[in-house]
Formats: structure tokens, C-alpha cells, sequence
């Protein structure tokens, strides 16, 4: 590791978006086809080239005249013409209307030279090979005339026009294919960070690999804000390899994005590259999370240096590079505010603006409730199971369960979901929702399902143990056999205390889960609870996951891990039965009315949900 | 033309939405690539194959010591480990942590084996091939466990998840490449009309051709309401023709639009294939514009008629059928309704349901003001021109001026235009706004302006003549040449009167232009106005368009025609000067501090704008 760098003077948020605001739109013009303009800002004014419709038309289905041969016509004085032919439209006038007659006509046909009027079929009766009109019309009556819907020479659209369905339409109806429109903004995307993997490729998890995130959710980002992503892959996070990349993306972009290497741990790499190659003009942003971002140019190219963790490089990426590129682009903002109120309490002791993520949830009143879903900036999933953002002064520090807050959802199309289920992970309940769209099932254990219970968040809680709840309405209960999922190694275990003895390294669940309660009270039961603990290795080493001991062993990390009988058959891995455990769905009073609980009940009514599952019994 | 066919018992606008409702979603499913998933909706649960990390991560930078070594460590009391070697994030430990040792470890790197827990390095001191740590730590301190993020075995998204930027991160995360999604539904879209020619080919102007608007506005629609266009082209309006087309689609899609033939008039073509061949489930829907709107199916395939005018068929795909394509694709309506004030009254006779299309504008304080624009359902220009639409109940006579209105708008990205000008149709008002973005010049002719201007809908209106107004505020005065456009046969003509005397064909403009009023003040100087106006052939073929009356004489439709110097020099044809005519541009008094009119005001300051226009000349 280099020596440490510590941030400069940190700015505001707003100091830092403005000096994004402050780099030049490119000015680029694209001549692209009509039919995939939607959306795309015009480039120039648009001046028609003709008029349409290029003809005199007949706006009614009737009887083009000349209008000097229905004077005195009305419903007591017919007058008769003779009819010398029919137009429909598309069809060419075969020659001059003659006085005292009258030609059949369509909406939209060519008025024949000589007529002047239409009168419209209602108001006269046909007479085999001659018309009686009942209408005195005079001339133009129901004519449209050429250039009546768009002049020519007339400028039709502005330049800046955003283009949509019926402006489209427009340039069509002047006959045209193509239309210059401003070029998307090139913004490359650059990740950095030697544990870095693409997806879709194979992780060493020895070497701490992990796969990279951020270029999938800024490359969809910038496409959100009407720009073009450009993507540069994973780099090292080494110096010159950053220089090179980030040059070929100067070269070829923008502006330039990267993520990571801005950290002190890092080396602040990337400030560096941009401090002694480039222009800085921000280093540290006073805003939580997202601190360490970078804003400058690199060989004249505008460049962002986003934080590393995905969720703060989304983040920041919102917050200060979106409005920039949906300025440049003429997009609009993918957002839309609503308001609701906090379910349980937040508080902070550090000073920092902060944007908060939440989960939405409607409560049995159809009223909207906010919960923070943060799990640390490092995890992916505190972003994808949120809905939006509480923005928090600096100056707050507690925000009160039941108070009023204002939530940016992320996107306009997002809806909170039909069914929010909390607690223990358990296969059974997971092929329950299987078949139900729009679920969240958020499996953190089943003191927090009581918990969000509790707290009045979770629709339905996933609960372990035989004892009903007070503050809920039980849907059904099933039972799962769990115990002790076991590699070849460790065959010869056949007990909890065979497994102290020996040299078994176990993998536990951790204390929120209701496996592990299930364990716990096991061993409480036998003479020396605590001296059985110490002995056995591994009890301390708890992972999250219903799955996860029993993928450790798979993979030859552990020989022994806490887990159910479904994931050992599923894995192919031996079982020694420990228990069977009941498990709970409980719904929250006032939720039994919601459509995703409703469907809910219907599955559980039919106990073939566990069918296929080891070790499940419908109670 | 066939019999007329009168449209059968009308169904409520709500019914027919109805009947299109439900028809059945189509649910292939496709598999993509995740970078291009955004907006796309989930077709099955995804369940992560791997925990996230797949190791035990150092969740800050620091030391990795086994916590036990730390037991008893405080500010003063330092416990001193040697460094045994330092890991950096994607970097595999050498080998397991010693007792009282420790290793220099970085955020997002493996714990190595052996350690249970970080110091982070602000709790430390390095000295040399030691640290010094002042704080005990229990285990688990600063270690994120494998599975922490995302747990293997957890169903990480619901099917019918509408994907977004931070959920294709989470795929990411769990390696994925490509994802499930629903795929879009193909819709066929078909017009009928034997008028129509495809943008970018020729018109036939006295054939009555017209080129074909609704494949591109349906299709851009389509698109817009999350489905995929399929175009089958301009169909002749003959049975076996569309027949054919339809059959084709039908085979081919989830859904056929077609639009024309859906009238009396063409036959009602569409509806008797339908009828006949298909299920017909409405004909006729109580709504203005739209009536003549088919749903049925054909040979299974759901379909939809809808009218041929392009506004009408835009308007009902939006009002009927979107909502359904929308929910089939998890699509957010682009769409928002904002409050508004009517500018001008409205009036109705006939009680029919109806979509008025209105203009937006802000008013000098800042309020959004409605105005209708509707010049007929078969002007393209009615919905380009216009922001949203107000929806009117079929029992609404009368709105009146200054009404409030809620105003559904076109699209969320729409702003009501920075300048809205209104008037005569001037190519040197043209050339200063054409530099100035999101300006909106309706060149309804001057009378119309000084009405807009009165009504309190324009910015600036476009007068000619030589008197102020008390209503508004003089911008900049210019003036411009004016006479007959002439063609080489009537390279003779030197005077109105030799006009009126030979064989010549003139057109006119219409009454509401300041140019006509400038032609018919000098007509009116002659000693028989009337006599002279009547010995003019042409004299009531009024055109709307400053250049249409020239553009005519250029085609060899006419002879000579009401014009500017200016288009005389552009189309290169002969010109008669019959006067010189002041045109002045005139804000709203309430509207000088916009600032699309202050740009203006910047242009008009620069009599540069009128270079390179013949007979022009700033005053």
C-alpha cells in the first residue's frame, strides 16, 4: 500500500455538481432516420419543403361543383346536376368539371379543375346519373387547400425540439426520412480494481475476486440519461494501466467516468493521474455515501472519478453526472417524488448530508411507508431493494418513526412491491412466491421477519418456532428437517458431540436466523452447553444464507455446515438429521386485504408448494 | 364507392379500452443480455447461484489479526504485532496468519485464513515491521462474511421485476451475463389508402398523393409504450389488398393496428373484413375524433382499426390502446397531467366525449396557460403543435377563458416552448428565431397574431402595418418587398391591371395575411376595386403559406402569384415590386422578462439576422 492520501478540502454537493454543470455539451450533429428519432433533441430548425397536402382536397365524401351552380339550392329548392364521374382519393382528376355538373368525390381526393366546393353527401340525394343538391355552398366549403396543414417554406419545428410520436409525424408529412438530431454524448465507463471480474466469466473466491458491478449499472445509468455508454472494462488498479485506459477514453469520449482507485486505501490513484496529468477541479465530495469522488479533465476530456462500492458510484452518479448529461441530451428525469411517512426511527451521529435508501411499502390504509434498506455501502443489494432516496440534511439527526419524508423514487415505473415478505430464508416459502409477480422476499433471518413484524413494515413475516404471534394472523405453518450437511471427510459424524471431538470444521448460521436457533437450543440441552460450543471449530463462523454452510462444504472450505435437508439433496451432500423445525408465515394485521397477500394465501392453501422439496411437511 | 355503411350502435370510449384489455398478454420469454435489460420486465425469479463475496472481505482498510491477540488492547495499553505481509483487494493470502501476528490488509480483500477479525487503520501505528493496535476487537470486527451481500440460494428478484440500472447490478453481482425477460409484443402496423407514398419517395401532387403519417407516429408510439413496431407499409384501400396485409400481420404478431378504411366513406373496409372473416367486438366508439374505431380479432390475432386521419389514430391508440400495451410491458405512462388555465372559451354544440388538443404557455407571472390548437383532425399540425390534450366529458358546452383545466401532457419530457411566436408568416422573423432553441412560430397570418396577442396566449406576435399597438411592446420594425411572383408566360405582366385584362391565373393568399391586406389596400386605391378584383382570375384562390402562391407559379399551376421579393430570388422566378410593407415584431406586454424573448430581443438588436434576404431592410 502507498502512503496515505487524505482528501482535500471536501465541497458541497452542490459545488460539485455545478462544476459538472460547467463542462461544454458536445455539439455533434447526427442525421438519423425518422422512425428511430423519438426521444432525440432536434439539431436544427426544420423548414417544410412543400405544402401539404400539395393539392386542393376535399375534405367531406360528396359531390365536388362549382360553387356558383348551387345558388339558390336548399331543401325546398333542389338543384339537379349531372354526375360525369367519380375521385376517390389517390386517384388523378381526369380533366376540367363542366358547368351543370358534379363529380362524386372522396375525403382526401383531388378537387378536379373547375370545382371549387364540396357539398357533403348528406346533403344530397342521388338520382341514378344525377344529384339533387339541397345546399347553397360557397367557394372553399369544404375544401381544404393545398398547404392548408403545413405551408411550404414555413418552419415547422424549432431547433432544440425534443422529438416525440406527433412531431415525427410532422417531419413524415413533408416527406422526410432522415432528421439531424444532436449526437448522443460519448461517455466512457472504466471500473477499476484488480478483484475485478466480468460476469459470465468463472470467480477465484480464494483470490477475492468479485464481479463487477459498476459498469453494468452506470453503463444502464448513462442510458437513462440519454447519453451513450462506452465501455472500457476492469483495470488493475494500477497506475499506469489507469493512465492508458483512461486516455484511450479521453481520446474517444466526452466525458469520462471511472470507478474506484479514488479512495485513500487505493493510493487515491486516480487523483493523482488527474492532479499531475490533467485539470482537478474537485477532490472529496461532503456527502455521505460518496466522499472520495474526483472531478477534473484528463487531456482536456471532462472526467468523473466515482467512488468504487456500486451502490455509492450509483449514487453519485445521480446525484451530481445525470442532471449534467439529461441537460446536454433533453431527456427528462427518470424520477418522480411521493411522500410517506418513516416507519421506525433513524438516527446519525455524524454530521453529513445524506442520501438515505428506502424500501416502499403500502399499508393496509393504501398509505405509502418508507424503510431504510441500507446494509452498508459495500452491498449491491441495498440499492436493488430499495425504491428511492431520502435526502437528509446535514444538520439532522433523527428522524422519527410515523414522520413525514419525501422520497425520490428511482425511476417513475418503479411501484413498491405486491407483496414484501421478511425473515427466514426458507426453500418452502421461496416456491410459495415462486409463481406471485412483483414479491420482495428479503431473508434476514427470522428475528428480523419479527422485527419488521413488529415495526409494521413486512406485509408477512417468515417465522420459526411453534408459537403464534399477537401481532399477526398465521396463513400456514409447514416443517423442515434440518441438521448437520456433511462432506465426505466428515462421514463419520454422527452427533453434535462426534463433531466437537474430532477435527470437523463446521460452518454456522448466524444468530438472526431461526436454523440457528434451532441449533442453540439443541446444544442447550445437552450437560455442558458452552464447553460443547468451544470445542466445536467453527461454531463462531456464522454466514448469512440458508445455503451458504452447505456451499462452503461443497467447495471443500468446511467439513461440516448448518443447513436443511432440501439444500443437502439439492447439492448431493450427506445429511445427518438434527431436528425438525416448524416453519411460519404470518401476515400483519392490517395487510390481509393486499392482492400479493391474497395471492399468497391461495398458494399456501394448496400444499403441493413443498412438493419436491426433502425434508418439507405441510403441517 | 361502394354503399354507404352506417356504423352500428356506438360503444362508451371506456368499453372499448375494455375490449381491448382483454385480449391475453403474450408471455414468450427471451433471454438478453443484462447491459441491455433496463425498462425490461423479469420473467422468472432469479435465485443467486453464489454468495456475494464468496469469501470473508475486509470491510475497511487496516490489519488482520486474530481477535483473541488483541484481548486487552486500548489507547493506553498497545499491543504490538509483527507484520507477517500485506493483501490488497484481488489478492490471494500466501498463507495463514500466525499468532500474534498481523497483515496489513485492504478494503475488499480476503481475511487470510487464520484471522478473525480487522483493526482499521486508524486505530493503529506503524512502526517499522510492527503495528501497534489500541483497540481490542471481538471476532467478526470489520469482516464482511462471505454470503453478507448476497446469500447463494436466496431469490434475489421476483419475476415481473421491471428491470433498472440497480437491479441488473445485483445480476451482475450474482455473474450473470443474460437474463430472462418478457419478450416484447410484436406489433404489426398497417395503413391503408390508396393516397399514401412512404416518406422520401416523390409525391404526385395531381394524383392526390399524400405522404403516409401513421406508420411513423404509431410506430414511434408503439415503441413508447414498451412494445415492438412491425411495419407492413401503405396498403391500397382494396379489400383483397388489406386482406392479404392483414392476414400476413396477423400470422406474424401479437397485435395489428391498422388505421384508415374505417369509414362510411372508404367502404368500411376494415370492418366488414373483420366482420367476416374475424370476431368484431366493437365498431364505433362515442368519441370525437376516433368514431369509425374497429376492435376485433382476425384469425385469432387481436386488432385494432383505427381511423386514417393521423391525429385521430394517434389519438386513439393513446386513449384505447396503449394502456393495454403498457401493462403487457411493465411501461410507465409517459405522461403527466399538470394544472393550467384556459385561455380563450371554448364552445360546443355537439355533446360528444372529447380529447381537445391545447398548446401550454407560461404567462408573464410564471402560470401555465391552455389554448386550443385543433385546426381539424386531418392537420398534422394539430397534435405536433400541441403539449396535451384536456379530456372534456360529452356534457361539457362551454369552458370558459380563464377556467381551470388539467392538462394530460404529450410526455413528460415536453416543456411548453421558450418563445411562442404568432402571426404573419415572415422569413425575416424566421431567420432571427432560428437560432434560438425551443421556439414555437405559428404563422396563422398577422390578424391571427394581433388576436393571440389580445387573447393573451402569444409571446410576440408577428404584425404588419405601420401602427403600434397599445397591447404590446415593439420589439424591432423591419421592412419587406412585396408583388407578384411571376412565371416566364407571364413575364409580360408589369401592373394589377394587365393581370386583370389577360390570360393569366393568379393565386391569392387567404384574408387573415398581411400580405393579402397589403395587395388588397392597393387594389382598393384603384378607381373600380370591385371590378378589378372580379376581372382577376384567381383572385379567391387564397393559399395559406407566405411561399405556397409562388411555389404554385414554380410548378406551372398558376401564373402569377401573391408574393415577397425575398421567395421570388430563392425559387428564381421573375418579380413585379408592388409596395414595400413595415412588419414588426410585438411582445406581450407581461412577457418582456422571458427569456426566450430577451434572446430574441438580443437578435433583433442585430440587424445581421435579415442579411442574405432580398428586399428586406431593418429600419
Amino acid at each position: 500500500m502507498t502512503e496515505r492520501q487524505e482528501l482535500r478540502e471536501l465541497v458541497a454537493p452542490e459545488d460539485a455538481r455545478e462544476a459538472i454543470a460547467a463542462f461544454e455539451a458536445p455539439d455533434r450533429v447526427v442525421t438519423i432516420p425518422v422512425e428511430s428519432a423519438s426521444g432525440r433533441v432536434l439539431a436544427e430548425p426544420i423548414t417544410a419543403p412543400i405544402d401539404v397536402p400539395g393539392f386542393d382536397r376535399a375534405a367531406m365524401d360528396g359531390y365536388a361543383v362549382r360553387a356558383t351552380d348551387t345558388t339558390g339550392a336548399g331543401e325546398t329548392h333542389l338543384v339537379e346536376l349531372s354526375i360525369s364521374g367519380s375521385l376517390a382519393a389517390g386517384q388523378q382528376p381526369a380533366g376540367h368539371l363542366e358547368p351543370e355538373t358534379a363529380i362524386e368525390i372522396a375525403t382526401g381526393a383531388v378537387l378536379p379543375p373547375g370545382a371549387d366546393a364540396v357539398v357533403k353527401v348528406e346533403r344530397t340525394e342521388r338520382r341514378g346519373e344525377t344529384v339533387a343538391v339541397e345546399q347553397a355552398v360557397p367557394p372553399g366549403t369544404n375544401v381544404a387547400p393545398a398547404g392548408s396543414d403545413v405551408a411550404a417554406g414555413d418552419r415547422t419545428l424549432s431547433g432544440g425540439t425534443r422529438l416525440a410520436p406527433r412531431t415525427l409525424g410532422l417531419l413524415s408529412a413533408i416527406g422526410r426520412e432522415t432528421v439531424p438530431v444532436r449526437a448522443r454524448p460519448d461517455v466512457g465507463v472504466i471500473s477499476t480494481g484488480a478483484e475485478l471480474v466480468a460476469p459470465g466469466t468463472d470467480l477465484d473466491h480464494a483470490a477475492g475476486q468479485i464481479y463487477d458491478v459498476n459498469e453494468t449499472t452506470l453503463s444502464s445509468a448513462v442510458r437513462a440519461a440519454g447519453a451513450k455508454p462506452v465501455p472500457y472494462g476492469t483495470v488493475e488498479d494500477d497506475e499506469d494501466a489507469i493512465r492508458e485506459t483512461v486516455q484511450r477514453a479521453a481520446d474517444a469520449c466526452d466525458l469520462v467516468l471511472t470507478s474506484g482507485s479514488t479512495s485513500a486505501g487505493s493510493g487515491d490513484m486516480l487523483y493523482r493521474i488527474v492532479a499531475e496529468d490533467g485539470e482537478l477541479s474537485v477532490h472529496g465530495v461532503a456527502i455521505k455515501p460518496g466522499k472520495p469522488t474526483v472531478v477534473g479533465r484528463y487531456d482536456g476530456t471532462p472526467l468523473v472519478g466515482l467512488p468504487g462500492y456500486p451502490v455509492s458510484a450509483l449514487s453519485i452518479f445521480r446525484l451530481l453526472v445525470a442532471p449534467t448529461l439529461r441537460r446536454w441530451t433533453g431527456t427528462d428525469r427518470d424520477t418522480k417524488t411521493v411522500d410517506a411517512r418513516l416507519a421506525v426511527e433513524e438516527r446519525y451521529a455524524e454530521g453529513r448530508h445524506r442520501a438515505l435508501p428506502v424500501g416502499l411499502i403500502r399499508d393496509g390504509a393504501d398509505e405509502l411507508l418508507a424503510y431504510p434498506v441500507d446494509r452498508g455501502s459495500g452491498a449491491t443489494t441495498s440499492l436493488a431493494y430499495a425504491d428511492g432516496v431520502v435526502e437528509m440534511a446535514a444538520d439532522t439527526r433523527v428522524l422519527s418513526a410515523g414522520e413525514a419524508v419525501t422520497v425520490e423514487r428511482f425511476s417513475t415505473a418503479d411501484r413498491p412491491p405486491a407483496l414484501l415478505a421478511v425473515g427466514e430464508s426458507d426453500p418452502g416459502f421461496a416456491a410459495a412466491i415462486a409463481g406471485i409477480d412483483a414479491t420482495r422476499y428479503r431473508t434476514i433471518g427470522a428475528r428480523g421477519g419479527a422485527r419488521w413484524l413488529r415495526d409494521g413494515i413486512a406485509d408477512v413475516a417468515v417465522l420459526t418456532g411453534d408459537t403464534d404471534r399477537e401481532d399477526g394472523q398465521t396463513l400456514a405453518t409447514w416443517t423442515r428437517e434440518w441438521g448437520l450437511v456433511r462432506s465426505a471427510d466428515a462421514a463419520d459424524v454422527e452427533s453434535i458431540e462426534e463433531l466437537a471431538v474430532g477435527d470437523y470444521r463446521l460452518v454456522n448460521r448466524d444468530r438472526e436466523s431461526g436454523l440457528r436457533a434451532a441449533f442453540d437450543a439443541v446444544i442447550d440441552e445437552r450437560s455442558d452447553p458452552e464447553a460443547l460450543r468451544d470445542a466445536i471449530d467453527g461454531y463462531d463462523v456464522a454466514v448469512p444464507g440458508v445455503e451458504s454452510p452447505a456451499r462452503r462444504v461443497a467447495r471443500g472450505d468446511a467439513d461440516v455446515g448448518l443447513g436443511l435437508r432440501s439444500t443437502a439433496s439439492d447439492l448431493g451432500l450427506a445429511f445427518l438429521p438434527l431436528g425438525t423445525q416448524r416453519v411460519r408465515a404470518v401476515a400483519a394485521t392490517d395487510r390481509t386485504g393486499k392482492s400479493g397477500v391474497a395471492s399468497l394465501v391461495r398458494t399456501l392453501d394448496d400444499a403441493s408448494f413443498l412438493a419436491g422439496l426433502d425434508g418439507y411437511a405441510s403441517d
